[in-house]
């Protein structure tokens, strides 16, 4: 059997990194940053009741499989979505939109239509496509090869920021459908499935966007959500960032996308629901009186979305009916 | 003679591509931009009288050195001058820095080095590290191999935004020494400095960061700076940047530091200007009546700053008393 590990990414000597960053930066004499829950954006005050949200992610080894697939033209809806679906964790608009293209060799081919992708991105997420920085890179990268980081901002005011601290056993966990991988695993999927290339093509299919039914959410009744995970690297342990002593008792699991059934071949089941979404974008934890408000609004804009399960008072323990797969924290 | 095209960048092909990026960026239904000038940031309002600027560079090449010496722990430094020295040509007060940092296998004692030099970069800026994207991608770096993307967020008050249109003939043209190459202009440097490896440790001189003595000048008269361009690539053409109907003579350059001579062996003069900040990291147009204070502010702050030239009314031209280099807009 495969692991994330085994395939060249440790997911958790990542995150102890990304600790030691974070130790590094609170500096003082500084406005202190506001805290968002699960951390997928910072947040900063820029007035009393104003602040933004800012977040960088990329698409991972995503593009090698649009290399090998010579298919350029979605990749850019990829980026554009991991950074948008995170600003929307902690009740923010996404606004303005930058991306980072560094590559051996700039073919305007490739290169257009990766912007292109990114653009349709943008259309979808309702940001702007501000700038952004193109590098020619050789020595760093190989002819044909590049890399892709996005840069989003998104506004919110500091009253409707989604701390998180509202969730409370009981509550609804809602899943929203994903269209397949997204943007997350992808080392290890490209090692299991590497001599099945009639998959490929599936692994390609763009992350979907939530922003605009969660905008709609918002608007209507801003403080509904109580917490929104976005089902990134780390697959469903996303969902012990979003509030501490609580635990999730998954019952009614959405529809597993066709590619994890063959990723699971050769991946234990504990280890796919630790590392990609199976079949859960986003997760949203709302009140009872709610669900069927959010249920709605998902549908409304095209999602498959249900309830899937609740918060529990078992901490950091997430359990899932008729699987013996547990989850837990750290 | 080798120029900057011939070691494997083509400038003026990344800025075709870049111009057909910027007009995608406008999209309908969205509040419009500001434009400050020489597009160094992009400028979105949060409120009727504040802004943010937004922008994302690299360190290019340069990367390939520290690789090569095995020394990390400064081009974080790199990383964030690069950044913050664009939000300070709009105005904007630097305030929030994130990275994005993939690599093909996670070294802790590299990444800790590279950290390290991006929060001494953000103390130098004024900047809180507040975040980043930390990614592992085998396949599309080589071990040891790894790039690096910032991210960086502003604030400025609309009515502070410098947008160059004060720039007019007459005005002091001030230049603030750099410490070498900055972070420009590497793929040619490496090319020309292959054979002389005694070089390589000082193109590793960090970037100066100019955002002190500019805010403390902004602060004291805001509105008293009509222009400033950060020299990067494309060298002293990032002066055309600025503002339209204008051109510059320069005839008290900054002493050129002793890596250009060392490049210049193997690049002729027209394309070190085209290519490299010659001496000069940082451009101010100010009206004369205010010079003395510009280069005051500078002074105490430690950086070596003088009146290097004029504002003239030749379109497009930048002249160079003393030498036979023109460099012409386009």
């Amino acid at each position: 059997m495969e692991t994330y590990q085994s395939a060249g990414v440790n997911i958790l000597h990542a995150e102890k990194f990304v600790e030691r960053l974070k130790r590094n930066s609170r500096r003082a004499g500084h406005q202190q940053l506001l805290q968002g829950a699960g951390g997928y954006a910072c947040v900063y005050p820029v007035s009393e009741k104003q602040a933004v949200a800012l977040t960088t992610d990329g698409i991972g080894t995503k593009l090698l499989v649009a290399i090998q697939l010579k298919k350029f033209n979605t990749i850019g809806i990829d980026l554009v979505a991991m950074c948008a679906n995170d600003l929307i964790c902690v009740g923010a608009k996404p606004t303005v939109f930058l991306d980072y293209f560094a590559t051996g060799k700039l073919e305007d081919e490739v290169a257009d239509d990766i912007i292109a992708g990114i653009v349709q991105g943008c259309d979808q997420a309702g940001m702007i496509l501000a700038g952004g920085e193109t590098a020619e890179m050789p020595g760093v990268y190989d002819d044909g090869h590049f890399d892709l980081a996005g840069f989003a901002m998104g506004t919110v005011e500091s009253n409707e920021l989604i701390t998180g601290s509202t969730i409370k056993p009981g509550q609804l966990v809602i899943g929203i459908a994903s269209s397949g991988i997204h943007s997350n695993g992808f080392s290890l999927a490209r090692k299991v499935l590497a001599n099945n290339p009639e998959s490929w093509p599936e692994l390609l299919t763009p992350t979907l966007i939530y922003v605009e039914p969660v905008n709609a959410i918002l608007n209507q009744h801003p403080g509904v959500l109580s917490g929104l995970a976005h089902i990134t690297g780390g697959g469903w342990r996303n969902l012990f960032r979003l509030h501490e002593g609580v635990g999730f008792h998954i019952d009614h699991p959405l529809p597993v996308p066709s590619i994890f059934e063959k990723i699971g071949q050769h991946v234990s089941k504990d280890e796919l629901y630790k590392t990609f979404n199976m079949g859960m974008g986003l997760a949203v934890i709302v009140d009872g009186t709610y669900g069927q408000f959010v249920l709605d609004s998902f549908h409304r804009f095209g999602f498959a979305a249900q309830v899937v399960g609740q918060v529990t008072d078992i901490s950091g323990v997430i359990t899932i009916s008729g699987s013996d797969v547990v989850l837990r924290e750290g």
